[in-house]
């Protein structure tokens, strides 16, 4: 049926497609992770640690709006549906129930660490092939390496 | 390990936690349902619903948060994650790929009429065990049925 | 013509668009009436009630819109048209011309006494049928009576 | 009892009010058309008009003060409640219940085609008797023509 | 020395550039005479009227910009300096000390009464020569009017 | 002398105001205890705390305002002052100096701990009585209780 | 095809339709020229000149939509395309390259003065045909005067 | 315990610290019995008063905070409970219950007076042992005697 | 005369100032075009898309200030001038005159697809000669790229 | 008749006054010379000093505001007539008409160095009669010497 | 060359030159060392005192600038490169690298404490010569000790 | 002891970290130069590059922070202190005391132009090791490039 007529070729269109659907069921699930902890966190830095996994959550909402958009704008349908993201994000489960603030705090640590590691393949995946695709994904690792930081720094 | 102490009593809370919970999975599954429409929709009523369904998007994530905070509140860790939200929603399958602007009003007029029944449900089954949560679960119901019927009206 | 499917049964919903109806006819006349003295009241107390009323007015405003959406959202079409306000208001009527800053406070303490004992009606008769629209209905009295405090209140 | 010491002579105060009063009265009733178009409509078009008719509201309600105080500064008592406007509004009557989007942009066409030929009529007719008066009506007529616009831009 | 080119003719420049400076000196005073009742007013009506003059300083400031400028804008140098809004301004003396809430307002209506009178003789003054001008002045009489309109009601 | 006409009869008024005014006192003190321990707290989570209380502060404040004007809105004249609050409160004292801020946290665990076992009371005694003054102390006590969540997540 | 039905008669139509073209077509050029000195002037004053050239791109933006805007709503197309707008501006040719911050002041002087004059013409030829359109453009006029003073005040 | 190390000599701090704390008790007193008069308020008049009420409920807060946190600052815990306000304010006792506009204009009048006498003299006493504290305290002066001045001009 | 002194070699120079004229020339045009139509669109969705591409102007308007400035930073003057535009633009012809709905989106997907490919051939001509320049126009063609995807997916 | 009872004993109150009703004549007229010169400066650097002149304008008006109110709460009516204005103030005579830049920035130097003269010689006079009183005009001298200072700058 | 003229005796001016100089490198170099433990900070309470950091990078930013155009505005040439802060501030030095929580809170405790000994007798050194000055000095102070009351507070 | 993982690979790490340090240097120095030159500049020009010059120290704090939180990101403790400051900036020497406008913007000229050669190399040197810091030095280049055109157009 309907079909956006990518500015790629095809050989580019499905390198920067396979990176920019990764990075989306990423993201969707970087935000259902950070909320998950900022419900389920306790100890005594709850509130510190509970604001600031919003801000995770907002940047991961915005970035995956963003990368949504950029593979609806190359012609490609993106899908950000539970049952893709629940099977297909880089983030190993997240325990139910509550959880200490010291382990909220290496949770994320893990988490971002796993979504930067395939972000920066992403990066070197698409330079060639469209590098207006690679400074969306740079832009994201980023923002992803300094929350990483923030996490790391407070998990010494 | 940790417990918030529940001001309700154990039947009391048992019935309530239930509902916060469902609620919690059929919430957060209607904003990413949302977005994934916001995202793939076409036709020439695109714009129009892209914009509505952000709409529902930030409903939805309010509302999330309040129920998953309402069951912290009461001692009940909430559970948000993927697979959860994947395994629990009471919202039918969303097909993959573009779809057409008549077909996506339709699946909001559904989605939405889903998790209303079971909402309704859950404002029944509250009000003895405790009116703070059965007044939260009011308040949302009034908001999707406002949704509800915006779709529904574009839908005649 | 075009239905929207009421969440409610029959006779349930025959009490609540009744109740909402009346509301709605009862709140547009206030914003009516409010406007009316807002620029025809004289006297040493002219500025203080000329901005109280346009709190009224915006109250009654919104909340007409709240109701009226709520009819609709509930598949009943409302009906706010001028001649429909002029001849179902439960607000008796307004003397045309200038009118006396004490008689002001006056008509709106009985404006809005009217409207109030209405109100707490429609609220007494919509719990069963639909705790969504008695809510609603609640917090709109809840409103009322704050603004006829403080008529009566300046009245004494 | 109380009169505003009008700054006109007594045959242009005459001329003045009339424009005025006529003019309130199709302001206030054009406000409550708008909304009640705004709570009814339906149709696929239904969201892009249920937002753009509440422009219409707040045009209209802002227009409707601005005249009514502008006859109360010329010692003229202004008349806006419900039954002045059912009885001299120059509007054709609504008809209750849903009304399809289509229907609802001719309403529109003609409530603003209507209200904008008595306006022009207001402009010739305030001119020489006071020129202040006739601005404001020049400014309400050029708002309310780039509404009728846009409305018959939509019903070609 | 040096001269802004005027867009009208000397015989029109003339007529309008008296106006303006009239315009000037009595806006320019008539916001020092609300600001000496600001500071001087007392008894019961002491904060309504007090607040209510301040929004007459605004208005009387923000209008004497307007002609200032306006006066430039046609090449002739604007004069507001305190000597000559002493010697030149329509309003008459306001004693000096302690005024009386009822008198403040008496005081308020005589003052803006004279203002209101030669406005509207510099409107038609201006009209044949400068239709520019012209409509800047009625926009001021205008406001001028409202204000007016407020205080008189609250002398009644 | 003055009374405010009271939609209530007289038995409800009574259960009702009995309930407001014991809510308006411990609301009260809410916000003096909690701006107390904002001052004297000491250690290491000085700064998170600090700004954690002032969040209640501004609850307490609000809602005692809400609670205080309902009172008054049923005609019952609500009494904040110091001494009533030093006298009526169901917050145990408070010791003065500094207070470790472990021991900070668990006294705000105890003060809302025990305004919410009394608001939940109050809650019950007044839905026959009156479910508009009702529906404010369910909204309160839900506020109240996500405060109760969050100091005892960082208490465990 | 499609027709706005216009207010006006023909032969009024003809005269305000002439007017309202013209002026768009001198104000878009404005706001490119206006924009061109902005990036290429140079000398002492550039921060200045650069700044104030922005505004008057602001201005000349805002009154181009308005009278676009209002030739549509009397029915008549307007036309702001790019080769229209190079064929049809009062403006003189603007040099490419770099230009001295005087030069670039008297540049303003002169592209002002040249709108001007036609503006006021366009004032003098709708006023019978068209008092709405003529105060459309007698506000255009006022502050186009205004800019033209303050280019002319800094090239004494 | 924990000491917070003063920048002061023991005479010095002493002086200042009764001095702070005379302050905050007043001060938060002032704000208590202000928002009591806004509650309870009765009359003609009864709008504008319980709107200033709250000005000075305002200025009350801000400035016990300011106090208490100086206090803290100089290694002093500050003491603002109620027990501790109702003991040592230098507010004459209020009477409950509804109170006449006059009456609550003249209380007002007494309980500014009071505090400010006493502020006065902590002025005095500071300046030599704490300039910083003075300079707060004096700026306080300046804010209360303001809100002395306006309700004893009321109060004429 | 005047010349910034330039950061890049000649022969990079050379191919950065082609490209960034080039694309100053393209963006003036688009938001002359998008402008021409926002104006002229009639039909059904006649409100929809005249929003729409107020917002291609907006972006197109910050794009072009942006290249046009970073010409300026590397020491070349930008033009921007009508008759540049009309003659270098890469925007095909926009015929005069209203505008069916379809067609003016048909219009839209044309001028941004032109744009787009001129834009990406720039993208890779100065990336060796100035990454600076280039990441400029990697940002502009992935803004571009979104709208466009806008209005394909409502041409659909 | 109306007396507001000082908080200074006779001596110190008419000292006090003295400064405070001489600070506002100087304040007054401060605002007018600058506005005087904000309209009929010339030359080259028009722009930068009539933007400057508005800035003294917001700081004289405060300042003005701040003495006069404080006078009114000393007990002691204020008198900020234009007459009184033009026979006390301490600024010198700004000539009429147009006003080179250089002379502008001259005039500025000396107006402001007038008053600051007299400022400090207040500053020194209230100290001991009302430090209150003194802090305020601590503030204000330091707020005129930094305007001071940047009209010298330019002067230079 | 330039002089602005100091409205200070020159010994007057030295004392207060030498305070202002003075407390401008220690103010620029708190700037620094704050910012720099803002990037270094480590531990669990990273986020709370990152944070809190900034706040007083802020309050010392906004100061110095106060400082320096007070030096300017009495004549005298401000200076704050690098060099001049390096070599004369009174903060001992800031170790390079990572820094534990603690050890940060540590660090601000001791270089608020050095900068406030100095500002101290900064505010000593000037009440004489200026007072203008020293009430600027005085605020500082004030600010700066309560920054350090909270980072006390948290070492505790 | 603590250390950040970087994701980075040793070799590239020390490339990346030299060139973020390099700037973090510069960039804190370039808003001290900026800052000092702010307050001490005099001449006509005074105000216009007074305020350009805070523009630039905007900018250079923004980015100073950017790149020291990169640094830390990729696990380098980056130094920003006043003594690395003064002996690692690639910016000259800016001499003490008041600077003519002219010099002022010279030495701006020249302290911009140092910093865009070493960002430039900084740019070449990390494109291999990290493009998400690259792109960050990119973005710093371009902003600094705009500010050096503009200070070079004026110096012209």
């Amino acid at each position: 049926m309907y079909v956006v007529k990518s500015p790629l070729a095809d050989a580019d269109l499905k390198a920067v497609s396979e990176a920019l659907q990764g990075a989306l069921v990423d993201l969707v699930d970087l935000s259902l992770v950070a909320k998950q902890i900022h419900w389920n966190v306790v100890g005594p830095r709850f509130r510190s640690i509970h604001l600031q996994l919003d801000e995770v959550v907002d940047s991961a909402r915005t970035h995956s709006d963003t990368v949504a958009e950029r593979a609806s704008a190359l012609g490609v349908p993106p899908d950000g549906r539970a049952s893709s993201v629940a099977s297909g994000s880089g983030i190993g489960a997240t325990p139910a129930g509550w959880i200490k603030d010291t382990d909220a705090v290496g949770a994320m640590v893990d988490a971002l660490g796993a979504v930067i590691t395939r972000m920066r393949e992403r990066v070197g995946s698409t330079g060639e092939a469209d590098p207006v695709s690679q400074d969306i994904l740079i832009g994201i690792t980023a923002d992803l390496e300094k929350h990483h930081w923030m996490f790391q720094a407070e998990h010494a």
